[in-house]
C-alpha cells in the first residue's frame, strides 16, 4: 500500500473546527482555571512526595536537653584545665549516662560520668572529654588532655531551635523531611489535597482495559493509561470504565464527584462526538480545537465546579493532550510546578523533522548513538510508537521544523 | 561555645573498628548478595512504574480488523480512478461504518459506504474517500479525486502484528506501557516482585515516631525517613516501630518477615551495641565498620536468607548508610537500576572542601547562585541539614577535598 498523504488523521477530524487555539492560549487557560486545592491533615507515614500546605514551624527544641556529641566522660572543664600526658589529672567515676537513660545526680568538682554518644550530660557537667584522652584506673579515670567549656556538648535546639521554620509551604516532601516533621513531634502534616480525577473512555468499539481485542472491537487503553500519568501526577485516579457512544451516558459519567474529569474520544466535531455539545449545553466550552498535531480535537471546560479535558480517543493524541494540558490541570491543583515531570536533554537530528507554520508538533523520537531519530509512524492511533520512543521533540508553531544535524531539545518520557 | 577539633563523631565512635572497609567493596558485596526476586502477576492498573519480569509478546493483532484512518468513504478504489473536479464520478452510499458499529454487507461497484476514524472498512471496499473529496447530492455523493487501493487504511496488525514483543524485560512500565499493554489483552503483568523491607529503630531514647520529644527522649526520625526511602526505591516498607536497646527485642525484630531488615542504632562497637554482635552469632556480619563519613558504623550481613542492614542512629550517617548500600540492595532486589534515582549537576564550588585521604565524604550542600556552598554543621545528628541542603557532593577516598572555584558533581536531593 502506498503511503496516502494525510495519514494523520487529526488534521482532517479538525477541518471542522472555525478556529484553533494557539496551544500556550490554552495553557494560559488551565493556567487561570487552577488555584491549588485546600489542605488535609495526612499521618506522616504518608507524607513523603506530597506537597506540604502551609510553612511548618518548630514548637520544641531537638534536642530538647544538652547532649554528649562523643563516647567520653562528662567533666567540669575546669576541672581539668591543664591536663596533658605529662599533667594527668584523677577524676572519679560516679555514673553512666546512657541515651535514655541519664545518670541521675550531678558532677561535683573531681567527678566525672561516663557518657555515650546522644546521652544527656548531667548536672553539673558542661564538656565531654573524648574516650581517647582517658586513661582508665580502678574506679577512677585520669584526664590526659583539657577541654574547654561547652566540647562535645550539643546545646539544645542544636539541630532544630524552637521557633525556627524548618519547611516551607509549597515543599515536595523529601524523606529526609519526613524524618525532620517526626522529629519536631509533628505526627499529622496539612499537606494539599490530591485532585480527584474522573477517567471516562467512551466508544462502542472499547472493551474494558485489558479485555482481548474480538472482532471490531478493541480494547480500552486509554483508561489505564490516564490513570498511571494521573498518579504520576499526584492525582488520584478514579477510573469509570468504558462508557457508550450515548450523550445520557457520557453525561452521567461527567457528573462524577471529581475535581477534573477526563473524557477521551468523541472529542471533536463529527456527528458522534456528542462531549463537546454536552459541556456547551450544560457547562462550559472554554476551547475547542487546538493548533497542535496530534491532539488537535481537544476541548477543556467546565461543568459545576470540575474541570472537564476532553482528550481524542486516538491513543497518542489522548497521551499528547493529556500531558499538555490536563496534567498541567492536575499538577497545579496539587500544588505542584506546571511544567512536565520529565528530563531533556539536547541532541542533533538524525534526520529533519517538518512541521506546519501555525501549529506545534509534538515528534516521537528515538536516541540513537547520540542523535534523535524521528519515529516514522504517521498515525496518532499507533500508541506502541509511544513505547518505542525514548521521548518527543516539540516543534513550536512558528517554525518548519529542524534540519538534520541540528541540535534540538528532547524530552525524556523516563 | 568554641567548635571543637571532632565534632562530627562517626570517626571517634569507629575507633574500635580493626579496619574499615572501602566504599566501593561495601557496594560490591551488595552487588553480588542481591539477586531480581521471582516475578508475582499483578493486575494491569497497579503496574505503572513496576518492572517487567519477562519479555511480553502480543498474541493478539492490534487492531484485528482493517479500519478506516479518516471520516469519509469507504469505497473501491478502481470506482473512481480518474476522479477529479472536473470528472467527478458517482457512488451510491448503502450504509455506515462506525466505530463498534460495522456496516453488515458488501461494498459492490458504484456503491460507497459512510465510514468513521476508527470503524471497520466494510467488505468489498478497499480504501477511504476522504470526506473533504466528496460531494453530497440526494442519496448519493460525487467523488471529486481518486484514491490509491489502501489509502485511509489501516491494517491488521498496523498497531502491533501478532509475535511482535512489544516491551522487553526489566523495562521500568511507563503510563503508556500500561496502555500497550491494555491493547493486547493483557489484564495482569508479571513483574518483579517488591522486597520487603522490615524497618527497626532501636534505643531506649527513643518515642515512636511523630511524637513530641519529652525530657531525655527523642521521636524516631529513622523509620519513617526510612520507610519514604524504601517506597522510593520499590520497596515496601514495613516499619516495626521503637525497639529498646536489649539484645532479644532486636534479634526478634530482626527475624521479622522480610527480604530486607534495616536496623537504625546501635550499629557501632560500644557497649550498647548490640545488632552487630547478634548478626555474628545467629547469621553473618558480612562487613562492619565502612570507610566512610558519615556512615562509619555501617554493617551489612545476612540472617536466615534476610539481608540485613545496621544503620547508625545518627540520623544523617543512617540517611546516608540507606542510600549507598540499602538503597542499592533494595533496588536490585526489585530488579531496578544500581544507581541513585538523583539527578545531578556540576558546579563551581564557593568554599573548599577537605576530606581525609582513605575514606569517603559525604558532604551535604546547597546550591546558590550557582555555586556549591558546602553546610557547615558537624554532626551527623543534625538531620536538618539535609532538609536545608539541596544536595550532596561525594568526595573520592583518594583525595584530600577540592579548592573553591573547583567544578564538582553535586547529588540533586531532588
Amino acid at each position: 500500500m502506498q503511503q496516502p498523504p494525510h495519514a494523520e488523521n487529526a488534521d482532517v477530524r479538525m477541518r471542522g473546527f472555525a478556529r484553533r487555539t494557539p496551544v500556550a492560549v490554552a495553557e494560559a487557560w488551565v493556567d487561570r482555571a487552577c488555584r491549588p486545592l485546600p489542605p488535609e491533615m495526612t499521618p506522616l507515614a504518608e507524607c513523603a512526595g506530597r506537597v506540604l500546605a502551609g510553612d511548618v514551624t518548630s514548637e520544641v527544641d531537638v534536642p530538647g536537653f544538652v547532649r554528649g556529641m562523643m563516647d567520653g566522660y562528662a567533666v567540669r572543664a575546669a576541672d581539668i584545665l591543664g591536663a596533658s600526658l605529662y599533667n594527668r589529672i584523677p577524676l572519679r567515676v560516679i555514673g553512666a549516662s546512657l541515651p535514655g537513660r541519664p545518670f541521675d545526680g550531678s558532677v561535683a568538682a573531681g567527678q566525672a560520668v561516663q557518657i555515650m554518644t546522644g546521652a544527656p550530660l548531667p548536672a553539673g557537667a558542661d564538656a565531654v572529654l573524648p574516650a581517647e584522652c582517658v586513661e582508665t584506673s580502678g574506679d577512677g579515670v585520669s584526664a590526659q588532655a583539657d577541654v574547654a567549656p561547652g566540647a562535645h556538648a550539643g546545646r539544645i535546639g542544636d539541630d532544630i531551635a524552637r521557633g525556627t521554620q524548618v519547611l516551607a509551604a509549597g515543599r515536595v516532601l523529601r524523606p529526609q523531611d519526613v524524618g525532620v516533621l517526626s522529629s519536631i513531634g509533628v505526627a499529622e502534616v496539612a499537606v494539599v489535597r490530591r485532585p480527584c480525577v474522573a477517567i471516562v473512555s467512551t466508544g462502542n468499539e472499547l472493551l474494558p482495559a485489558g479485555s482481548r481485542p474480538v472482532g471490531v472491537c478493541i480494547a480500552d487503553s486509554n483508561s489505564p493509561m490516564l490513570a498511571a500519568f494521573v498518579a504520576r501526577d499526584g492525582g488520584l485516579a478514579e477510573p469509570t470504565g468504558v462508557v457508550p457512544d450515548a450523550p445520557e451516558a457520557i453525561l452521567d459519567a461527567m457528573r462524577r464527584a471529581a475535581d477534573v474529569v477526563l473524557v477521551s474520544g468523541g472529542s471533536s466535531v463529527g456527528r458522534e462526538d456528542f462531549a463537546p455539545t454536552l459541556l456547551t449545553q450544560h457547562g462550559t466550552l472554554a476551547i475547542h480545537g487546538i493548533a497542535m498535531r496530534p491532539a488537535g480535537p481537544t476541548g477543556m471546560g467546565t461543568l459545576d465546579g470540575r474541570l472537564v479535558f476532553l482528550l481524542p480517543g486516538n491513543p497518542v493524541a489522548c497521551l499528547a493532550a493529556y500531558d499538555f494540558f490536563a496534567g498541567r490541570a492536575i499538577r497545579l491543583l496539587g500544588s505542584r510546578p506546571a511544567r512536565w515531570p520529565y528530563r531533556s536533554v539536547r541532541l542533533p537530528l538524525a534526520r529533519r523533522i517538518t512541521s506546519a507554520i501555525g501549529r506545534l508538533e509534538y515528534v516521537r523520537v528515538r536516541c540513537v548513538d547520540g542523535q534523535i531519530e524521528p519515529i516514522s509512524v504517521g498515525g496518532s492511533s499507533i500508541l506502541s510508537s509511544t513505547s518505542r520512543a525514548d521521548g518527543f521533540v516539540v516543534v513550536a508553531p512558528d517554525s518548519e521544523g529542524h534540519p538534520a544535524g541540528e541540535e534540538v531539545e528532547v524530552t525524556l518520557y523516563d
